[in-house]
């Protein structure tokens, strides 16, 4: 199985060198040169594709509108199983279907990630225990689906969930999508600076995914249907929080500490105590 | 020097078994007995505490509430230094002031915790790379002072900061309360229970802290004035790039980003790389 990742940055690379190590080949495609030449150093890849045809499994490892332009102009060859990375899956499966393809999609999202991007914070390792999504609808082959289970398995994903790409989508605005807005908003008080010395793991939990790249305006905006509700309702919570405390009633407190409680314990509960 | 720790939580726990650990005499006390024999057993104190008055160091590691009582009613010997470790410190040390005291009062607040609570939590390793924050104003002995500032170094902490009580609750408003509304708040979606297998480092991290222990409505409540603005500039944050994404602005998005990233960037610096 000839299997070529386009785009190596921290999850092309990472899916390079977890497939490599679980002995697949590899090729990888990438725009500029440098991230080529870190692949081939560090043993991610085994060569360069010029060309996506001739692949079986190509992962498109780009950001949403570029994968959306590879996946309507690029050519694969006919029955090659082609999957995008991108955050989110309805934008993208909307693009794919728009006409008649030669090759069978598969919407995916490696739930991992880090602070850093780059191929140089891609690692093998970086999908241990981590979520993987996959999506599909009624024009979706079935064996192209078990083939990318297959593969994201031996990528090293712990659980492995497959939905619509509509489900996908209203998830992720709250499990991934919402926490980086809040992420980005909380540090963004005035005391922020002087905060030094003052913190504590929640701080550190709170601001740690603050920085990020521009791709998260795109994503953001692609998936607003289901993100401004999201950003709703935390507001709300936040309201319901400020105007208990502001009113000094000791009970409406107590009552919303012990409501988020109950849906953490819940919540842990199904997802095996994680 | 003889060291009493009043109340075997997993503060009160960890204060004792790093003292311990690293050299000193520590007496424990507690109003129930199951803590005292688990201290006892794991080697966290040297033996039972039936009264404060006697000690050289006494901390108490007690609900805001309790340990005001503690402090306006209880027997300690002159000269005694009393440090509580609450959330906030301003009603503390104002209730400590009320009257003469013949023991010297330290606001401490060790920032280190885990989502569990109770001894059985407590670890001699707890307040490893931690910060420690100490608060004085007028009234304090700097001899005091000094003294809690050698036993926090005994104990683990990293960073140690010196402030008024004032700038204190301000940072901590930020840095700590605030982190536990927003994990509370965060983890109430109607889609929570649905969304096991959708989620990475970042859901993880914005609802570790959810669930609360009661005692949080306290300090809540007891730090109103300083909470409040500070979920004021957050919901504000929120509703920013509610606006921006609701309208499909992609460059105010973008823009929300970059500020977010530029403050990161600041605290990041300015707290040597962490």
């Amino acid at each position: 199985m000839k299997i070529i990742v386009y785009g190596l940055g921290i999850i092309g690379g990472s899916i390079a060198a977890s497939l490599k190590r679980a002995g697949h080949t590899v090729l990888g495609k990438n725009r500029s040169r440098e991230p080529i030449d870190y692949a081939l150093s560090h043993n991610f890849i085994d060569g360069e594709a010029k060309e996506l045809a001739g692949a079986d499994v190509v992962f498109l490892a780009l950001p949403p509108k570029v994968a959306m332009r590879v996946l309507d102009e690029e050519r694969f060859s006919k029955g090659c199983i082609v999957a995008d990375i991108c955050g989110v899956k309805e934008p993208i499966e909307r693009a794919v279907y728009e006409k008649e393809r030669a090759y069978r999609y598969v919407g995916t999202h490696p739930m991992a990630g880090k602070e850093t991007t780059g191929i140089t914070s891609a690692s093998a390792d970086l999908f241990r225990r981590a979520n993987f999504v996959m999506t599909e609808c009624e024009k979706t082959d079935k064996e192209a689906v078990e083939i990318i289970r297959s593969l994201a398995l031996d990528m090293g994903f712990a659980r492995i969930v497959l939905c619509t790409a509509k489900e996908h989508d209203r998830m992720i605005a709250l499990t991934s999508q919402l926490a980086h807005i809040v992420s980005s908003a909380y540090i963004k008080s005035p005391l922020a600076f002087e905060c030094v010395g003052f913190t504590g793991g929640s701080f550190q939990d709170m601001t740690r995914v603050a920085p990020m790249d521009d791709v998260w305006a795109e994503l953001f905006l692609l998936n607003r249907e289901a993100l401004v509700p999201e950003l709703d309702r935390l507001i709300e919570g936040l309201s319901a929080y400020r105007a208990a405390v502001e009113k000094g009633e000791r009970d409406d407190v107590l009552a919303l500490i012990r409501e988020g409680k109950r849906f953490h314990d819940e919540f842990f509960a199904r997802n095996g105590g994680k």
